[in-house]
């Protein structure tokens, strides 16, 4: 079995998913979104994202970690607060000893929904759609789920990404 | 003995230092250079750095962590780098159990050298001064003791911060 671990990193919540690669379609394992405490220190709060993500890593055994990248108009603020938990995800999937692979938000989007400028409703929808789920997942996990399929796909690693194939429900945790 | 560890942290390289508080004056234990190796991937160079840390937590046992904040005029590109840098700096205190206070670069040089302008040349001269030092120590390393000798200051560890103290030289590592 390979997996794939998706991660949406965000300064208050961070999705993730875990996509099967070893069959002919991408089979979901699990999704989920880790929310940060914001009352803590912002050290606290890093903590706790990684050891939630090596918890999951633990957990599911990935054997790759596909990460989503920011858009560069953010503002100085939200740049750093993002790359706090962009700097604690890379820690957590490095300390578990897993590649990581970074996707900028605009070519996930183009790959899995179609365009660049996808919002995250139709983002949503396609990763439903292409992983056969009986509804949209949650909008960080489904962006976590996205940025999974998007390395999948530029990776090689299921023959490909569209219709309906063979589907086993995972566990919605966190 | 009660140890702080000042952090400088950078997306290139994080300097350190660590000052013992024990005593009537700081007195100078190490510090040094975490360079990260420019040609890794940023998951790669983000592991050494923390990995770095976690060895220099380990080898001298400092009781609390005190790490410099930016300049809020960086652009964004720069934030995210640097927001990289102290997610992993920040991960690696929690992971060894100590409390991470955090300064503004502003404040750290108005404590030190007397002036939130000041220039780094002078930052290096008044933390050899204060901590007694045959020369000025390396910009980045005199940058990570003067946080250390803010948090000092601040949080009332030491009588106080000026003048000539007994000064016990550490290694220059990393």
């Amino acid at each position: 079995m390979s997996l794939v671990l998706g991660v949406d990193p965000g300064s208050r919540k961070t999705g993730f998913g875990v996509v099967d690669t070893s069959q002919r379609k991408p089979i979901y394992v699990t999704s989920g979104v880790i929310k940060l405490p914001v009352e803590a220190s912002l050290a606290t709060r890093l903590n706790v994202l990684f050891e939630s993500l090596v918890t999951v890593i633990s957990e599911y055994q990935p054997n790759e970690v596909a990460i989503e990248d920011i858009f560069m108009n953010k503002n100085a603020q939200s740049a750093l607060k993002l790359g706090h938990a962009r700097g604690a995800i890379m820690v957590a999937a490095g300390q578990c000893q897993l590649p990581v692979f970074e996707y900028e938000a605009r070519k996930v989007k183009q790959l899995v929904a179609g365009s660049g400028n996808a919002d995250k409703f139709s983002v949503a929808h396609m990763v439903q759609r292409q992983l056969n789920l009986p509804s949209a997942p949650k909008e960080d996990a489904a962006d976590a789920l996205a940025v999974a399929l998007c390395h999948i796909h530029l990776s090689g690693g299921v023959a490909a990404l569209s219709g309906a194939g063979k589907f086993a429900r995972g566990r919605l945790r966190m």
